[in-house]
């Protein structure tokens, strides 16, 4: 399996991958699946990508040549070189997933695997705004919203929570840096399918560049200190929360009981403690 | 959907369902997920369970009436009224499943609808020790242990790392009971089929009795308090530990870019900040 998340802010955008991959369980390799596309001053454009690792192999080869169009009208083509927005930019993405569709996709299905690739597409090109794509199979794509400022692929549901409770378009950036790496620390708590290193980066909006690109492995300092620190501190607040405690009061428990056999089920409704 | 989780621990054992049924996001229903059997001073008995709900209604009808054996040897067929053991209780259980797949799994297959339940059930008969089990869909079960404490069935993702974090057998069983707690609320936010009224069960060991039994609705204050309490102090865990700093040092990070077309994906090593 594989955890992404793609964050999109008022601020700019993180996007945060592990890099394990595994085909059953004893046979786990380490392959990254961040790719980033820069053109200093023009556009900048980072692809995450989970699902079958051959599938998504081939979509970023072929995404290096892939076109739309004929350019009969516009004179030319459109890749993602030279896309005028990232929707085009998404749209060349989603014909490159179709195109490796055609080449295995009848072969896979005799294989009895399905055709799964999910990704995440997101960047900023000159002229418009930045803007965040998740791309699925089948080629077409939804995009991230003010409603919805982040997007997930893979093994999503252990560090959805805590991206609930943080991200807005408003969050700074390094705050949401900060909480895409508490998300993918539950996730290596929770599943072994997920693993470091880690790829990280942050896009500041209309800067065309990063410098903020970097691998994080398990000597790094700072993924130590909030690995250590989060799972201190939640246990600290864990701890500060009383405990229920029970007293003689009765509530109306409709609660489904049974006292023997052949008897009906019957609903009680009066012999329970009270939670205070 | 359905989130159920069932902890044993060395002083007792801890129970705990939501109560929401969903057919589609336009079919959302309450029906409870839990059910006691008690016969005070012999044996205490609880049932939890996800999946199909006419299975699991069906399941839960079957085994008051459910016996395995005929009797010829002990004198009289086992049922989960005078099981002398919880894992010969567990069997009936599994007896039961398998009696409504063989009246219900042929035509549901032909309707295109998987035979699916899964169901907690733990408890204690008197002359033996707390025991837990997880029962599938063939009727086959695997018993919890002190490695692993606790199971559940359904939307189990969400609510996994604080289980993960907090539970070993030495946990006091109000801690436990917390923890669950803590556990299906960071369900309830991640995920729309899971929903209040709550059911809880807290089992104090050798006592085949209890008085800790309550439904948990929007109003309950113990419920309200740590619903909130944990998001506030989450959030002020969150931002107590620092956001991550970049400073112009090189880092050897091997990531992948691309600059151009037909341009061959290349791995820099050299020009990224270092996180601190």
């Amino acid at each position: 399996m594989t955890y992404c998340v793609a964050i999109k802010l008022n601020a700019g955008l993180v996007f945060l991958s592990d890099s394990r991959t595994n085909a059953g369980l004893d046979q786990i390799s380490s392959f990254r699946k961040m790719i980033v596309y820069e053109q200093t001053g023009d556009r900048f454009m980072v692809l995450l990508s989970a699902g079958n690792l051959s599938i998504s192999q081939s979509v970023r080869e072929i995404l290096q040549i892939e076109q739309i169009g004929d350019g009969a009208e516009s004179g030319e083509p459109i890749t993602i070189w030279n896309a005028k927005s990232m929707f085009d930019a998404a749209r060349v993405l989603g014909a490159a997933v179709r195109h490796v569709y055609e080449r295995d996709g009848a072969a896979l299905k005799r294989s009895g695997v399905d055709f799964n690739v999910s990704m995440l597409f997101g960047g900023q090109i000159k002229g418009e705004g930045m803007r965040l794509f998740q791309i699925y199979s089948a080629g077409n794509f939804v995009e991230a919203t003010s409603e919805t400022p982040y997007f997930q692929v893979g093994e999503s549901k252990y560090g959805k929570p805590v991206l609930d409770r943080v991200l807005t378009p408003e969050t700074p950036l390094n705050e949401a840096a900060k909480c895409a790496l508490v998300s993918m620390d539950s996730t290596l708590k929770s599943n072994l399918s997920v693993g470091l290193p880690l790829d990280l980066v942050v896009y500041e909006v209309d800067r065309f560049a990063t410098d903020k690109l970097i691998c994080i492995d398990e000597n790094n300092p700072y993924f130590r200190m909030l690995h250590d620190s989060w799972g201190q501190k939640l246990r600290q607040v864990f701890d500060s929360i009383e405990d229920p405690a029970w007293n003689g009061g009765s509530t109306q428990v409709p609660l489904m009981v049974s006292t023997g056999r052949n008897k009906p089920l019957r609903k009680i409704t009066n012999h329970q403690d009270r939670l205070i």
